[in-house]
């Protein structure tokens, strides 16, 4: 079997950690590791399959020989590296948002677009984390109704703006236990016991770079400029596992019925939807593990044809490590 | 100038408290304040104004000479004694959803339907916390633009379940950080870092009875049931101050700048939207205040005439004991 030289850009990242370790979990066919990140993380060790392996310091002649580099270490790393790692004859798959909507990048989550994976120039992009488990669920309902329009807002955690984040969130909850002011250290304002309605950049039109993405993405994803989308992201108190509360509109009426049935064929997915019995997606039970979670399916009441749902998923692994070996996996099968 | 008896029904809760002290804090006429509760809190005290005032047991004698009755004791409660109450020639104010949906009882937010208060029964209903904070920004837009569709999800903090909760909520959370185990206290789940996305029971049709609440409020207090409504309310681990992020379609056109000059006229709200410095509505500035906060307002991308918006409130202010005071207020006056 064919295995292969894997660089990791941003290794000593959360989500670089986490696609490490899924190249390890996935048996992925890796030939050699080279774990890379800048300067700052010289010196230190990431663990691969039972062994320590030295972290090296990221330069454009860091790509000799690599023949996959898993990008994650911010937009502007990948705008100034990834070029390197084609040059040198490496595919870049990047968690950043920096390449998403460039025409000639596929933008890929591989149980709904693996086909866009055919047609590259070197680099194929990784949605943003609520975009990807958004459109693990919408893709089998635009296939079988047309979706039109997409409402959304999200719940997403702080894992998402990185380790420093976490270690934020849970240091204020500690001043607070223990009576303590505290100072919010990873977003202007606290966010233990708090909701931050402001994710990335504001934009002129009032959204923010996040909520942009999901708009762009979400049509880019499913490959349908008509779709109207609006989302409200909005960050809170939890540590993993991002949820979106959606609302879809489509063309064809499908019932709730009909629509759980498509859900449970569908590749990547998992219904957790007996609301009766307690049963219902949730972060503390998504995190850690792979799939995108489904419930609370249910007619919408402000549309003819309209359903809402509740949607989650560990943002680390599905929303970013996951997907991004997954597209690995995808192009070394094909 | 008049002054009035006023008896509060589930005075040693967290809503009863507040309603306590928000009598207090506003200068409510208040002649004789009557707190009233279950066997259980017999002996307890509440303070007033300075005073230390016992706790009386509920029954139905005990109501006699009442001006105005607040109840927020439990559904099964007011319906076992706002007759009593009634009988007494107490004007019963309730705040659980017992009556909200009685075609002869008024729903009343008094910056939206205080006209509603002059035909009634001997009770007022009180609306749900997620819905009254919805409908103060709501209005303004729907009289100058008609709002067709509303599509809501909450982000609703503990104390909206109660002291149990807010109390179950900060033990979870000293649990975790002491990295000892904890078991969920006030709900079925834990909610320190996590999301439950369901408040009330589930319905037949798959949505809670909290967002059957918010549909059928919504319409009932804005006097118009063409107005397409649908709701996902989701607990949040915030301690205080519900959050609801929502999508209004309008008849009419309305700017973002018009709505913007409608709502900073608006009785009863605060605009805070200045998201390029940092300024939107949160949980921790709302606490412990009483106007409606509304920002992150914004044109829908999903909706030709469409408008996005963020409102935050303390639940237990103008979400409940505040507004109930207003409805006396309001009733004193006329």
């Amino acid at each position: 079997m064919k295995s292969y030289v894997v660089a990791v850009v941003g290794a000593t990242g959360l989500v670089g950690t986490e696609m490490i370790q899924t190249l390890e979990r996935r048996k992925f066919p890796v030939k050699k590791l080279l774990p890379l990140a800048s300067e700052k993380s010289k010196g230190k060790q990431v663990r691969f399959n039972g062994q320590s392996i030295a972290v090296e310091v990221l330069n454009d002649d860091a790509f000799a020989g690599v023949d996959y580099a898993l990008f994650s270490a911010g937009g502007s790393v990948s705008e100034r590296f990834a070029a390197s790692a084609v040059r040198h004859g490496a595919i870049v798959i990047d968690n950043t948002s920096f390449f998403r909507m460039h025409e000639d990048v596929p933008l890929v989550v591989p149980e709904v677009n693996a086909a866009a994976l055919r047609d590259h120039n070197g680099i194929i992009a990784n949605p943003n984390c609520s975009t990807a488990q958004l459109v693990v669920a919408l893709k089998p309902i635009h296939d079988a109704a047309q979706i039109t329009r997409v409402i959304i807002s999200t719940y997403q955690a702080v894992s998402g703006a990185g380790k420093l984040a976490m270690e934020g969130l849970e240091a204020e909850t500690k001043c607070y236990v223990a009576g303590e002011k505290s100072m919010p250290q990873a977003f202007p304002y606290p966010i233990a016991f708090n909701l931050i309605p402001q994710i990335d950049k504001f934009q002129d039109n009032g959204y923010t770079k996040e909520e942009m993405k999901m708009v762009q993405e979400t049509k880019k994803i499913l490959g349908d400029s008509s779709i109207l989308v609006t989302a409200t992201c909005v960050r809170v108190p939890v540590l993993n596992s991002h949820s979106v509360s959606v609302t879809v509109e489509t063309k064809k009426k499908l019932t709730v019925l009909e629509c759980r049935t498509l859900l449970e064929k569908a590749p990547g997915l998992v219904v957790q939807d007996d609301p009766a019995k307690g049963v219902f997606p949730m972060p503390i039970l998504a995190s850690e593990t792979d799939p995108v979670y489904v419930g609370r399916i249910r007619e919408d009441l402000a549309f003819e044809n309209g359903l809402s749902m509740w949607i989650v998923a560990d943002n680390l692994r599905k929303g970013a490590a996951l997907n991004a070996v997954q597209i690995a996996e995808t192009m070394i099968q094909n």
